[in-house]
């Protein structure tokens, strides 16, 4: 049986007619690398916010099955021009939408889980050599409406092919041509990896190196499909390649299993996100459940508290405590625990958006001791406050002050040997 | 049981928001008055255009089922953007796509045709009270993919709901305000029909006035449904309407079988239409078998000729044939010719699309003589020379030079007593 390949191509891939040409280019050519293909795209790029705004001017409160309804042909537009395109340059293709796969997913309308992949018509058309172009984004629920998997599921649409197609590799072409050690905005030396472990991927994905949506990686890890993170914008056909003619794409990054990586650094990249705020409850009683009557509350309002810390009580009876929330909730996170001051107890509530949270990832920190210590006296030297510090099995995180994030990203690069002495 | 209405609006009645909006209050009104309703609704105005532009952009050539799957987006927008309004007016709505009821068509995309409309799932929710928000344009072929009617096809969309409803009436709702005597930028004294009958309709139709698409009205003729033409932009609300508060909309014209008009005209209309061309062919042999060495090959290339005259032979050997066929096939018809040159036998062959194809017609003409005199002689006293004519049961047609299209519809419209004197 020939390999099977899921490729996967964003908006800005497919935002106008040159571009699905382009990525029609990309496909033939694994096509004609003896490849059996599934292409996953999304809508063409803006299509999605116009759909999005005509929603919200109808009713700011809307049916979210109508939403998805309304939001979701973006996808039926960009699967048939690519077929279409992808017909003409003599390739057999056929467009597929998510009910007709069908790809089922739950009832949450908006933001879906796919239950399951039907990959049964699919894969019989693929072993026929028609390369099947799917619609990203969304599926059909038990009710039989369809439904989208919330912004950036086309990823998670793509994973969940490759899982039911059991494609040896889903490569996901983005407008970056990999995943890098840390943001090559912030440091000019940071290097491309070449492979990255599912785990190592989640923590740089949910911390802001935003090149692949947590949830397909989740989804990945757990059916161990490979994913390969590739640029779209290396044109297929380009002189400058390796001189390999027209087969030419750049490797890209491998997010796999750990037992794919041979050499495994003990730090494998530095991760940050200004997305969270922070919270100090002063003077709160120091007594058993007083946290449960903090976070119970934030929990019921589906409000994720990621760090915390409670300082050491000076007098045994009153003690501060601090944590973070996603800045998009935080208005609504100090609602709440106003609305629950007298079970709670404190004198004060304080919060403070002008933070950042860096953190040192790595699947390597397992085996290796002194990788915390190595980031906190990095930060001393450097004269950077700890607001807040957290750690789990592969990542040592801290809460800043948000000035220092340049400075402290640089720093820890070059302390955990990451810098690329090649470039500039 | 409540009485059952569809009610269809086309692509400029939901070009924006606040046409959905004007589009939803209609609707409301007609559930406040009672009906259980279902409304049929286009793509928003210039969207099916865009993406028909882009799918001839991507090849000129395509396969039909991708532009179905790109084009019905377009009505899958619509659709959910009025269901929303229509909830956020308080009135119980739900979008359907093609599939989702399902409507069944056959596998000729593009332009298919519906084979059947089940209307169990819709029929059920119309009874509980919700409001049905039909795709229209749209179905699915027997092999699951979308397939598309063709252009203005949401009329026929909603007759084939009408009549699997069992709807009482199928209000067409559009730019104009009903069916004219002719067209109203012609002759000032037009007058709006109260009723037409479905035969006439369809010779009004085809003809050029093009206020619904001939397939619907077929299909409405086959199952009597009942078709009431109205406008849509006669505000729901409008307080220049006749004082009976948010219920008014003009009554329109409706289209009905001949046993609901009582009092017959014998002539109901003017049409013309500017969509023919006449080809003449010079000296051809005045045998037998001719006609069918000329008409077989044109029939073979799916060309439809219209008006046929031949000459008198004037040496019972050589006579000059004339016949009609659409704009738009005339270069393609000229080729079949020239290419069956041999076997037919011509000396020349000339082609004119300056002419117009003038009719009038009325049920009442069957059971009345003299209609046909009446016309040739009007225009004979306009010294308007008749290059082709051609009678059905209820209708008289003439091809005439296009310079005369104006002069011969206003005299016919004075000729047959069907000036409005009321107006300017």
């Amino acid at each position: 049986m020939m390999a099977r390949l899921v490729m996967k191509f964003g908006g800005t891939s497919v935002a106008d007619l040159d571009r699905i040409r382009n990525v029609a280019t990309h496909v033939k050519r694994e096509v004609e690398a003896g490849h059996q293909v599934a292409v996953v795209v999304s809508a063409m790029a803006g299509t999605t916010n116009q759909l999005v705004t005509w929603t919200k001017e109808a009713a700011a409160l809307h049916d979210a099955r109508e939403y998805d309804a309304v939001v979701s042909a973006g996808e039926q537009i960009s699967v048939g021009l690519l077929a279409i395109a992808l017909q003409e340059m003599g390739v057999s293709a056929r467009s597929w939408l998510g009910w007709q796969i069908p790809i089922l997913t739950d009832d949450a309308h908006g933001a879906a889980r796919i239950a399951d992949v039907d990959a049964a018509k699919l894969g019989e058309r693929i072993d026929q050599g028609q390369v099947a172009v799917i619609a990203g984004f969304q599926g059909i629920s038990p009710d039989g409406r369809i439904a989208t998997l919330g912004r950036g599921g086309s990823d998670t649409s793509a994973v969940a092919v490759a899982a039911a197609l059991n494609a040896e590799r889903c490569d996901i072409y983005t407008d970056v041509d990999g995943v890098y050690t840390t943001d090559p905005r912030i440091v000019s030396k940071a290097k491309k990896l070449d492979k990255i472990s599912y785990e190592e991927m989640l923590e740089m994905a949910s911390l802001g190196a935003k090149v692949l949506q947590t949830r397909s990686v989740e989804l990945a890890m757990v059916h161990n499909v490979r994913l390969q993170v590739r640029s779209s914008f290396d044109a297929p056909d380009s002189p400058q390649g390796t001189g390999s003619g027209s087969s030419y794409v750049g490797p890209g990054t491998l997010v796999c299993g750990e037992e794919e990586i041979v050499e495994q650094e003990v730090v494998s990249g530095i991760a940050y996100t200004k997305d969270e705020a922070k919270i100090t409850l002063i003077k709160v009683a120091d007594q058993p459940g007083v946290a449960a009557r903090i976070f119970g509350p934030l929990a019921d309002a589906a409000i994720n508290v990621d760090m915390i810390v409670q300082n050491v009580s000076e007098d045994g009876e009153r003690t501060d405590l601090t944590f973070t929330v996603p800045v998009a909730d935080l208005e609504r996170a100090v609602s709440v625990i106003e609305a629950a001051c007298d079970t709670i107890g404190y004198e004060q509530i304080l919060s403070d958006t002008d933070v950042v949270k860096v953190s040192v990832i790595g699947i390597g920190m397992r085996s290796h001791a002194g990788v915390a210590q190595k980031m906190f006296q990095t930060l001393a030297d450097k004269g950077i406050n700890l607001q807040v510090i957290s750690t789990s099995e592969i990542k040592v995180s801290v809460l800043i002050s948000a000035e220092y994030t340049e400075l402290a990203v640089r720093a820890l690069h070059s302390a955990y040997g990451l810098d690329d002495e090649a470039a500039a």
